[in-house]
């Protein structure tokens, strides 16, 4: 079986760390480098616990660099210490790995390495899309390169979870995710419309946090405080578990359910800032002057179903069997 | 049995001639006076109309007020041509009426109605909401003195029709709409969430075009004309009826359900403008920095779900009785 080579842009937090345990487990996939943004955490917080969760699976040979500190305008905005802890961990207090990222800024590593495996790697956006953003603007062939790409981000027909408009990843960068959705690559969109129906009850928790290995032991120890916060303001028994989504798929793309139609991003400063607006893709409604804003945009490819109940017994189970 | 006392604010419009039909024939409601706001059709022309509408009801009797002419802030757009026709009512040609509007504006006449019947007047408002923001600065006291606002508008959980984020009536003043909807009135929001299940199928509509009464018979040749614009674009058989539906709310509530959630309006230039944002009603879930353009609003009751064949029923049953 070839094994499919994945690019991980990541801002870890708790189920950024849970979606790593997972496609590092997994046979079926060969991560080939981490790059880091700013999102629930600072970046240079986000390189730091990219490190140390490759470090404590063993995985110190996979490269992680470092990328954008802030949007693409504006400012970093503080994160959500509130959901992922002050050390985007859980507040856990591990100390840092003893590695180190390469030089290498996040956004020519994913330019390079997506170019050495011409149509060969899946690039799996996690946080907010400034890697990719820049990434696009020092290498535009990358839309003809890169495999596919997935991302977890948007609401397309849901509500926001950041706003009442806006998902958390989108809202850290509109602009880049304006841009991204934009740029005509093979991209699929997994938000709240999904993820937020991939919800793993606590008594599964209860069960990964018993694993032994030392990065499985890590995340149990990570998840207690986002599940708090779940439970708590989403008034969900367990958590969301977005960032896995994406992977999920790439695995089992039976499980979800899509449509394919061109999106744009609010780019303002109103209430509305970073809803991701599906459009109708009707050539004929796309004629339309409401429309003008679509018009030209390439579909995106949407999750808007998911087998919940499955695609977390699927999460489960390979994680207790790799027990990273 | 008491009437309930109404006070139609309105854009004709085919679905506001369509409800203007079925308020005037229903012995339940008592018609005070009509005012009338851009929006389908420029102001004077909605005047027109709704004169027309009244002579050919044989309802001369009741007053006609001119209101806005323009949103708070902006120009008239030049309206809906597309769905309703040059006149607004599907291109039939009908001579004016011999009636002329009262001298008083609109805003003026809802002010001192309302007043005058303190606690008994239901206020309908089926176009931009421009009038019941001029008229809440006019007489603040209004939002005590009103017995009940009933508002076809916004689309709270679902996607626009005017633009993807937008319904027509709000995105036509949204700085009025967030205005009137944070008044702290009794007001109920009938957006597209609801008025897009309330389908008028062809096989009642050829029913109803058989219809003898003038009034009848002129919103009959009026109706193709909206109805080839919602089979081509929305591609339903038939028409929305958008505008009776709150009229079916005052008759039958126990078709409808609601949720009770502050709303805000993006008054934004961008591509979210006109969109309805409900947040969370949850007192703490409204300390978060994000929700705080919603804390201190007051719940607006949403109509999030209806028994839409029953309320065309109903709709079709009285339309029949009256004959208008």
């Amino acid at each position: 079986m070839a094994k499919r080579l994945l690019l991980l842009d990541t801002d870890p937090g708790v189920d950024d760390a849970m979606a790593l345990q997972f496609a590092l487990g997994l046979p079926q996939f060969e991560v080939l480098a981490l790059t880091t943004v700013f999102g629930n955490v600072a970046v240079e917080l986000a390189t730091t616990n990219a490190l140390r969760l490759l470090h404590l699976a063993g995985r110190a040979d996979i490269p992680v660099a470092q990328g954008a500190a802030h949007p693409l305008a504006g400012t970093f905005d503080g994160g959500a210490p509130f959901v992922h802890g002050d050390d985007g961990q859980g507040n856990t207090g591990y100390p840092p790995a003893p590695t180190q990222a390469v030089s290498q800024p996040a956004a020519e590593l994913l330019a390079e390495v997506i170019g050495r495996h011409s149509g060969q790697v899946t690039l799996v956006a996690l946080g907010p899309l400034t890697n990719l953003a820049h990434a696009l603007r020092l290498r535009p062939s990358l839309v003809h390169e890169v495999a596919e790409v997935v991302v977890m981000g948007g609401n397309a027909f849901c509500a926001g979870n950041a706003t009442p408009a806006a998902e958390a990843n989108v809202l850290s960068d509109p602009d880049a995710a304006d841009l991204v959705l934009g740029a005509g690559w093979p991209l699929t969109l997994f938000g709240l419309d999904v993820t937020q129906q991939v919800n793993m009850p606590g008594a599964v928790l209860d069960e990964l946090a018993r694993l032994t290995g030392p990065l499985s032991a890590y995340v149990g120890q990570m998840v207690p405080f986002y599940r708090r916060f779940c439970e708590r303001v989403r008034q969900i028994d367990g958590i969301y578990v977005h960032d896995a989504t994406p992977l999920a798929y790439l695995l089992a793309p039976e499980l979800f359910r899509f449509v394919h139609q061109p999106v744009r991003v609010d780019t303002s400063p109103g209430i509305g800032r970073g809803k991701t607006w599906p459009a109708s893709s009707d050539p004929d409604q796309l004629q339309r002057p409401a429309l003008r804003p679509w018009l030209g945009r390439p579909n995106v490819k949407i999750a808007v179903g998911v087998q919940g109940s499955a695609v977390v017994s699927r999460l489960r189970e390979e994680l207790v069997k790799s027990n990273l």
